[in-house]
């Protein structure tokens, strides 16, 4: 494999490091943690001592739920008053494979051609350390003591959990209402997920489209190959419907989102046999959609494509999952400007304002305040050999710093 | 469940016993051989012993082969000179399943209101009893011994397999090869396959319908359903060439064939996850064809709408199997309508000439002599409590014997 080069990041990131708490060692010391989820791996222990240090007030919250494993989760706070500019994250990460494949082992935190290598180290030790490391700053440049956090005109918090990777149910969706019970309040939230597409400061991300999976299910008659008129075959059926569900685009996008999007992910018979025509063909799809529907609407508007397809000739059902989710905006105003501006500054570039991709935790925080997601370069992330250019931790963590100076010029008291 | 009531059989065949060897005692000591696939389980050799009685040169022929079982077969004949008119057939039967689901055990040859139970009663015991009976009965009548099989005006043959429900590769393909290497000619051929489909008489198949198989593959590339311009998904692809393949029908069918029909018989992609876009998607077909085809030209029609359907914007390959069947036809002619005079004379039917249904051995022997198939209603073949009405055996027997005395009329010497 060729050595890779160090990337350099925004303009004005080259070289320099941080005056104050050093997020590279953060990181470091975080991908040594091997926190698989669910495994805490120490990760939260290593937050919560340096966090503790800098006059944090660090609650560890174990959630539990049934047929589903213990997760450890973490909530630290600096100030006493509002607004509070809580920072969120994960430290699980998903698992590093054959540890062999990788060029260093993944839970080391090499540095070698001014990359740091390991396992999160994209996905998202390196952006809660630089938060962690730019939340310390602001806390040390108040006093840097829990008693003196009134000082300061406003609250850092960090919402961090070990359940983004695996299931998602005792992670931050609980950890959310579990602050709603005690009355802490969130105003404005920045998920540190990897949301640059190529380049550090090219793409922040403020909403998500929603997600809608379903069955499928086109019912027949089992019968004999030979003797078809004794059978109904179910999968010229399941065609006809699938046809249909692909048929018009669902909508054409807006000016902050994409074109919802439907994907048939499979269709399974499972006949193992050539001369026997099957009962039943089924089908799974997941829908990505925009703010011009909600799960409701969309299942609806499936169920309607899905009874013209099938006219008086196709017996079938359609099971939506339980689990869906709503699309979000948080619509372009200071807080996105103001996190715009301090992108732009510290990398020199002007981010794109994207609603694209896959779904996060942002989709639990936005019930509770407005979320935007900004982080590292994701190319890597969930890949052997991850790793991200150190240079562009130290630039994330200026980004940060710049976000939690402006809102508190925006927002603070 | 309700007590079953015997069902008469063509008008003529009420009651009346045959005068000379009793098919239904035949069946009854072969339905007790247990011979599921591949075991001759006694069934051959108690053939061999009436056969041999009564005249017929006996020869057990073991048959083997590479990956599969060594099967016992059996090949019969009384009288030296030709034509030969052969009756073919088998002994092995599907296994019974739990036996404590069936009314009487599988493996006695209960009679209960007039209905003869047990595995293989119809599919083919009951069959091949009826024709062994008749042809002890022409032994008799032609002196009753080898020696005196020359005074016969042709000969009378069995040729019977253990391995039609099995995968029917050391069975009668390999006999029939058996029979040629050794100059030994049939001329023409009763297959005694349950044909019936209501009533006794009431269809004996001229043809069968030849088979094709194969898989199609439709090639994407992985990759999350968030980002599906990043992926190719191939379900898609997969339902415009399926939607191709069921296109135009194949053909009209013409005088003695149904139409040819294509069946998806299983479309598979196995894809757990939500979002995921899957890499392939596969659909298996079968395609039931008539004499306006050969396996070659359908491939290379199947694969002619493949291409149409595709355009340049779909990957696609197909796989035929090796093992595909010909249509084939006997004609109408003499031979023909001799059985179905016998049939019509012994049931008080006249039989539809047909060519529907899947496949049999048939369609080895058809590449050596013309052959017809008759036999018991197949209603309860392969299924718990197997069984045929006592009468209908017995009609069968007539129906042969029928078939004996007209052929040696209309062909011997």
């Amino acid at each position: 494999m060729a050595d890779p080069t160090p990337v350099q990041a925004g303009a004005d990131a080259a070289g320099t490091a941080p005056s104050g708490a050093d997020p590279v060692e953060i990181a470091r010391s975080l991908i040594r943690c091997p926190s698989v989820t669910p495994q805490e791996g120490g990760a939260l222990a290593c937050l919560e001592g340096m966090l503790g240090a800098a006059g944090f007030t660090v609650h560890r919250v174990k959630l539990t739920g049934p047929d589903t494993p213990d997760v450890e989760n973490l909530y630290a706070r600096f100030g006493t008053k509002g607004p509070n500019l809580c920072f969120a994250g994960h430290t699980d990460v998903v698992p590093p494979g054959d540890p062999s494949h990788w060029r260093f082992p993944p839970f080391e935190g090499a540095i070698h051609g001014g990359m740091l290598y390991g396992r999160g180290a994209v996905d998202m030790k390196g952006g809660v350390a630089a938060f962690v490391a730019a939340g310390i700053d602001f806390a040390h440049s108040h006093g840097g003591a829990a008693s003196e956090g009134e000082m300061a005109p406003g609250s850092i918090s960090f919402l961090i959990t070990g359940d983004e990777e695996g299931p998602a149910i005792n992670g931050t969706e609980k950890l959310l209402r579990w602050l709603a019970d005690r009355d802490e309040r969130l105003d404005h939230c920045v998920l540190g997920e990897p949301s640059s597409r190529a380049v550090l400061g090219d793409m922040v991300k403020i909403g998500r489209r929603g997600s809608l999976s379903g069955t499928l299910t086109v019912h027949g008659k089992q019968g004999h190959v030979g003797y078809p008129h004794l059978a109904e075959n179910p999968i010229p059926g399941l065609t006809k419907l699938l046809a249909g569900l692909y048929g018009e685009p669902l909508d054409g996008g807006n000016t902050h989102f994409q074109a919802s999007n439907l994907e048939v992910v499979s269709v399974d018979v499972g006949n193992p046999a050539y001369n026997v025509i099957p009962a039943e063909a089924r089908a799974r799809f997941n829908v990505r959609f925009n703010e011009l529907w909600t799960p409701q609407t969309l299942a609806a508007e499936i169920e309607k494509r899905l009874r013209d397809a099938a006219g008086n000739s196709v017996r079938w059902s359609v099971d939506f999952e339980a689990r869906s989710s709503d699309s979000f905006l948080t619509a372009p105003g200071a807080f996105v400007e103001l996190a715009v501006e301090a992108i732009a500054q510290a990398t020199g570039q002007r981010p794109e304002l994207s609603t694209t991709g896959g779904t996060s935790d942002a989709r639990f925080i936005k019930d509770y305040c407005p979320v935007i997601e900004f982080g590292l370069v994701g190319t890597t992330m969930h890949a052997v050999d991850e790793s991200t250019p150190v240079a562009e931790i130290q630039a994330l963590t200026r980004v940060y710093a710049g976000i939690i100076e402006r809102y508190f010029a925006t927002f603070g008291r």
